[in-house]
């Protein structure tokens, strides 16, 4: 494969992470050393910014604040949530994204994101093989709902994971602390997979874990959920559960969104969320005292507690996508292919854009229990390695120290 | 003075912290060492332990897990919320209390507690002094409110503020990221006191702060604040809004109480608290997207994220309340004095019970800015010196490792 002269774009895309930064750094620091690599831009708010020739030259930025990215939430770059229309029915965005690319000489794209984002990503790839313009597209995997098909497990889930499985630990010892009776129903992020809301069960490993936990892998059932936490509650005066926010009935309707009688019966949207809405139902059915508790974004933005190897798989997801485009590759996403059996290894692997867009993937059936309201050993095993070593970002007056970027645009 | 000989007795009570195990080991700890102390006894859940006869040989414990306990959120003994009665109205527990002391030959009380936790511990000190039991009481400070009379700081005050000041950087970081509107509502513990949610204020230093800040301390106006939202959102398109669980209108009724047109006009309770109640309101007016967050019990156990200044400060609460009572001295509170100017100096005192109990410390006016919806720089000043170093505390499997009692009932 010949040498392939140009400008990168790095973008970011969806919802942030703890980690997706990291994966930023990864591309742009080994992109920075690349010869063949003539600037790198990063694109702000994602294809957004490419759209808008929003680019910032990353050259420019200080190295020093580079090297925190790592540890600093959310998108350093922005996100922007923008669907791409299919190209045979209208292609003024691919028009636009070719001009810009053009302006700068973009040869190399990297696109950092999740389902979504790969469906953009290999939007892009495809479009551009199509008019012929040379360009290496890559995709660098994100999202906390470890949904992405084609790799063992997706760069910011193990961070998220260990702060719901920290969380749910520390909580249940806060929920065990008088004599009288609790129960506390916990809402984890997941819409369509219970990755998230499964993870609550490493904390079972300190001891302190959820009595029950409900993905949305299995049809939820009001009247066998409130007999399970019953039977929890009358035999220890405690019952604390976590569930996915995307548990639904088997109709598929979404618990969170259908009427139930801790609604108002006039069809008026109650304000809290499952969490609240459980809580009450719970409370109504068992007349314990019943707390519910969000984690909210606190669980995707919780880099104070992420997880080391996540980091550092992240960073490395970045680097690969730039070495193997410089190495003539391209129409790709950077997977993980790991071992657990006698230790854990990861290594890289590159999947084709079209297997990893759109397709969710989910928990194995088998992973969890029969009576679906609880996690089996082998989804332990497949996490617990993911959330291993300690992020050790740096502080200052003992808070979080997070990057900062001058975002100085691209001439 | 001469020696007293005798056991002790040590109960938590009140709304746990990521801290007061530390303060219960401190005195557990020191009292094992004590030669006066013949026995050291844990109170099952407080109060409710000692009217119960449940009571723990601590010696008996594995020293390893005792040490961990500092790291150990919640209450380690078990907590109570048991209201004394006045025992001149109704004497019936303090004579249980006095059996159960005679019986153990209790000399030493130590009660590990808030404001009502101060009051229990007061009259139980003067219920002994008119029998004429010699008993020498001692309280030891614990609540994230950080409302207690007579003492700098209050052990757990910190940790939690901490927790807090670390999350919403993260949540800022998160609500950043898109080029869309955002306006994003954290609702923090604090029912009349707002040193908490002034500690969201803390972020601003990591240069992500809440643009704006609302405490008890100042008589809440749901137009004033939906046009201090909507002036910042119009002028940036985010907003981020720290809360405390207490803010009230002038007539003293609690926000989250009163009905308001988020509510559904039919005066049902609404499910969500105050953050979703605030979120929907500021989304009517504004019709921006608008997230509410809740921190509820996460703030007040993060250990993850406690304070070493916090830990080391709740251990010596415990301790200095022993070698005080061992020297002779009761009826008193720990308390701490701080110096903040030419460095941070924290010694400890001893205050009278009368002073403590039910009696809730506010934040100074002027220390809260004049428009009433943000903190001034002395209330950095004061809170920052307590958050600082990082809890350090055991891991297994990158999780918590949290200690483990055994609880074996004295005989």
């Amino acid at each position: 494969m010949s040498e392939l002269r140009g400008a990168c774009i790095i973008g970011q895309s969806g919802g942030p992470t703890a980690v997706i930064n990291a994966s930023a750094q990864g591309v742009i620091q080994t992109a920075l050393k690349a010869d063949c690599i003539t600037q790198v831009l990063g694109a702000a708010h994602g294809i957004k910014g490419v759209l808008e020739d929003k680019l910032y030259d990353m050259s420019k930025e200080d190295p020093a604040e580079l090297d925190i990215m790592k540890y600093t939430p959310s998108s350093a770059l922005g996100s922007c949530r923008y669907k791409l229309a299919d190209p045979d029915k209208d292609d003024t965005d691919y028009k636009r994204i070719l001009e810009v690319f053009k302006k700068h000489n973009v040869r190399y794209f990297f696109y950092n994101g999740g389902n979504d984002s790969m469906d953009t990503c290999n939007k892009i790839s495809k479009y551009m093989q199509k008019v012929g313009y040379e360009c290496r597209v890559m995709g660098v995997p994100k999202t906390i709902d470890n949904d992405l098909n084609g790799t063992d497990h997706c760069p910011g889930f193990a961070s998220a994971a260990k702060y719901i499985a920290t969380s749910c630990a520390e909580v249940w010892q806060d929920a065990h602390v008088y004599d009288t009776g609790m129960i506390t129903v916990v809402e984890i992020m997941g819409r369509h997979a219970g990755w998230l809301a499964g993870s609550a069960a490493l904390a079972s490993l300190t001891g302190c874990g959820p009595d029950l936990v409900y993905l949305p892998e299995v049809d939820f059932d009001m009247d066998k959920f409130l007999a399970d936490v019953k039977a929890i509650y009358d035999k220890t005066g405690k019952c604390l559960v976590a569930v996915s926010e995307g548990i639904h009935y088997a109709d598929g309707t979404f618990v969170s969104e259908a009427k139930t009688s801790a609604t108002d019966g006039f069809g008026h949207a109650q304000l809290g969320g499952l969490a609240a809405l459980l809580a009450e139902t719970v409370k109504n059915a068992t007349g314990a005292k019943v707390r519910g508790i969000e984690l909210s974004l606190l669980q995707r933005c919780g880099s104070h507690v992420g997880s080391k190897t996540d980091i550092e798989e992240a960073w490395l997801a970045g680097s690969k996508a730039v070495e193997a485009a410089v190495s003539g590759i391209t129409d790709k996403m950077v997977a993980f292919k790991c071992t657990r059996e006698g230790g854990y290894k990861c290594e890289t692997s590159l999947e084709p854009l079209d297997i990893v867009a759109n397709f969710e993937k989910k928990v194995p059936r088998e992973w969890i229990n029969e009576a679906g309201n609880g996690i089996e050993k082998p989804f332990i095993d497949y996490v617990l390695p993911l959330i291993q070593g300690e992020a050790d970002g740096p502080k200052e007056n003992s808070l979080p120290r997070f990057a900062k970027l001058k975002k100085i645009i691209a001439e």
